[in-house]
């Protein structure tokens, strides 16, 4: 599998949600498969809301991460580049939505499938499916903002 | 303190964010200050988005559960009745809406500062404005929707 976020810079590979280098994390993985990107992801027992179902900013985390990690790869696909290449693109979050539909269940990988509708100068938009057993449980939307070349090295305050 | 959190009925207690019976989870505590709701959570180091910065995830998380605890502790309020009163007030994510304003510095506690701005029926919306050093770096909107009295005993599927 040749996930996106393997291909992060090393300066941005330690979020706590998709870095690589983050053994604390969820170490999210997502690929392109046609037009969407994908990530799946199996909970642990822990992430639960009530017994049986997923927290809710377990879905909101995924739903986030996914979508930077897809606006990343939209703008290499829309520039015809590599991964690997240089200059390297990552996205932070400028808005998150999520509609919860109905409880998503623990027992189980989660799905998420994501589409690009909007690409704009630094913006991508992304929206996500969220399935668990190929049943729709949320909805996200991500306005995703190209990050500053200095981000990863600004101190701050 | 007394927190919404400490008086959850055991069946709602598990949650990552917020159950106090939780070892794995964040176990946020929020209280009132006046008609804000106010939770505070300092961060692990791990939380991190790049380095120095807060992981966006942990910051939707956290108005998730901050939101969904303001807004049972919004319907005690409105019938005049305490926190262990009967029946108890549990609240589920319709929807999460989070702008995030700037990076969130990750050396320090966050606080969460909500205001109750439309009770209807069984949905109670809650703005969070979230700030690190007295410094507002996100805001939050949250539907939160009354729970069903059976979804905590509700098998998935």
């Amino acid at each position: 599998m040749d996930a996106f976020q393997d291909h992060y810079p090393e300066n941005v590979a330690h979020c706590y949600g998709c870095g690589r280098l983050n053994d604390h994390g969820h170490q999210i993985k997502t690929v392109w498969e046609g037009d969407e990107t994908v990530t799946r992801f199996t909970p642990e027992p822990y992430h639960t809301s009530v017994p049986g179902f997923v927290y809710g900013g377990l879905i909101a985390s995924l739903i986030d991460c996914h979508s930077t990690g897809s606006a990343a790869a939209a703008m290499y696909r829309a520039e015809g580049r590599d991964l690997d290449s240089l200059p390297p693109f990552r996205f932070v979050t400028g808005s998150l939505h999520v509609d919860f539909l109905k409880p998503t269940p623990i027992d189980g990988p989660i799905e998420l499938r994501g589409r690009i509708t909007e690409v704009k100068g630094r913006k991508v938009v992304v929206e996500t499916a969220v399935l668990a057993a190929g049943v729709l449980t949320a909805r996200g939307n991500v306005v995703a903002i190209q990050m500053p070349e200095d981000f990863g090295t600004a101190k701050p305050g």
